[in-house]
């Protein structure tokens, strides 16, 4: 069992944490947090067994992992390889190729390993945290043969713990993968949110009416703005084009209506139908 | 009790069934469906006691409930009328106004209530009812002024022993926010479906990675096209004008992509969470 340093103890860093716990990964875990509150409520909902300065976990950790949003681990990340020798270094985070680039020609670049679990919810903060989180959902680990063996079998063996199903790939699929699988349903969340608010200005009583499937379509409209700013920022180009597709085939559903094209229309949807292949 | 005659026993007509049974407001359910398939499958499970043409189940029945889709509806729902005296006849769908035109000037229109419970999943057909449904969603009653005494009397029975949160409006104005809650939502869904369907022609693997969050956003995206097109024909302008909209909202998001204007992305989000105070 691994001594285990969780910075940022969020949504994502908390819930590993119980993880960890459950599993028996961590002989004890180490809480790193630089809002003094979020650490505070580390130890008070009992996430980590201590809370230390970024320092002294990493002197006393065998892995680090970093739990911390995307613009914070850009900085954080090569700042921590400078100090590790023996340590693993993982992340979590939703963005890979600008972090790929950032570490590459760094001289500990083996020592991390770069991951992605497809697990997560639209809140944050460590009461977020949820017991048996990540389990039986996908992660991606990327740039796998940059990473020194024993660190990607560290991964390895946790994730499968967590009944995870491992896939690899290098950066730039992950992240052109990433804005059509999470990134877009974020987006269109978050702009179906704002159409419908913004309408209920002139008419309060419009929510009464709200359905299943509109909470549904809207739920990830309540994720954190200073974790999906970054994100969408190192995945712009993605995000771009998967969203100008998105608006074109929206588009396609306006013209169908303005023409009442309703074969058309009908064919639309059958073809989205499709997607019970994918998804049960 | 009352003896009630369902016509159309798929998601919405079955799952009433299962409710009325389990409630104990039925006396004994008579199917009916044009769908011979249907009809037996609605036996088989259990969902009605017999079943009957519609002629019948209009002869024997105190209550006819008309679940089909839109477009069957319109025609069904006039015809029905001019056989009645007594009964009550009420509907379940997703649009109001053209319904209520049609049946305006109608000398049995006192007989009929229209009614919308806001329930329903992306699934369809007799297999697709479920126990426990429509509890504690909200219903709308339209046009009540319309409506018998009797009529309305025994709508809000039903729908009070189904726990469901009961609002009155007009036809006009509730066509005008189920587009906002609902069926926006499901064009959002097929457009999002189609997309990521495009991209997985050239790329197999995309769908290893798909998370919770994409299924939230995508799931209704396997709805019915039968049911759906004639909702959305019969909803056409108001679903257009919040297609407009939400294309607007979605082309900001593109905008600050574009310009990095990363502080009023930001700004787009913030907005967005606000739907906090409406689901839960």
């Amino acid at each position: 069992m691994k001594k285990i340093a969780i910075v940022g103890i969020g949504l994502i860093g908390g819930s590993l944490a119980l993880q960890c716990r459950r599993k028996g990964i961590a002989s004890s875990i180490i809480g790193v947090d630089n809002n003094p509150s979020h650490a505070e409520e580390a130890i008070a909902l009992k996430l980590v067994d201590e809370v230390m300065t970024l320092d002294e976990a990493i002197q006393k950790a065998d892995v680090i992992v970093l739990t911390v949003p995307m613009n914070a681990l850009v900085d954080l990340l090569p700042a921590i390889l400078s100090k590790v020798d023996h340590q693993v270094v993982m992340d979590m985070g939703s963005t890979k190729s600008t972090l790929a680039k950032i570490v590459d020609q760094h001289p500990r670049r083996g020592r991390f390993i770069a991951t992605h679990p497809m697990w997560g919810t639209e809140y944050s903060g460590p009461s977020a945290a949820v017991e048996g989180a990540f389990e039986n959902k996908a992660v991606i680990l990327c740039d796998t043969e940059k990473t020194d063996a024993d660190a990607l079998a560290f991964a390895k063996e946790l994730y499968s713990s967590l009944n995870m199903h491992i896939l690899e790939m290098n950066a730039v699929d992950h992240d052109l993968h990433a804005a059509y699988v999470s990134h877009i349903s974020h987006i269109t969340s978050f702009a179906l949110a704002n159409t419908v608010l913004e309408k209920e200005r002139e008419d309060n009583a419009i929510f009464e009416m709200a359905s299943a499937g509109f909470e549904s379509t809207v739920r990830l409209a309540k994720s954190n703005p200073d974790m999906w700013t970054p994100i969408l920022m190192q995945n712009k180009d993605n995000v771009l084009d998967v969203l100008n597709e998105h608006i074109s085939q929206l588009r396609k559903f306006k013209s169908c209506l303005e023409k009442e094209n309703w074969d058309y229309l009908k064919e639309l949807m059958s073809n989205a139908n499709q997607i019970r292949r994918i998804i049960q």
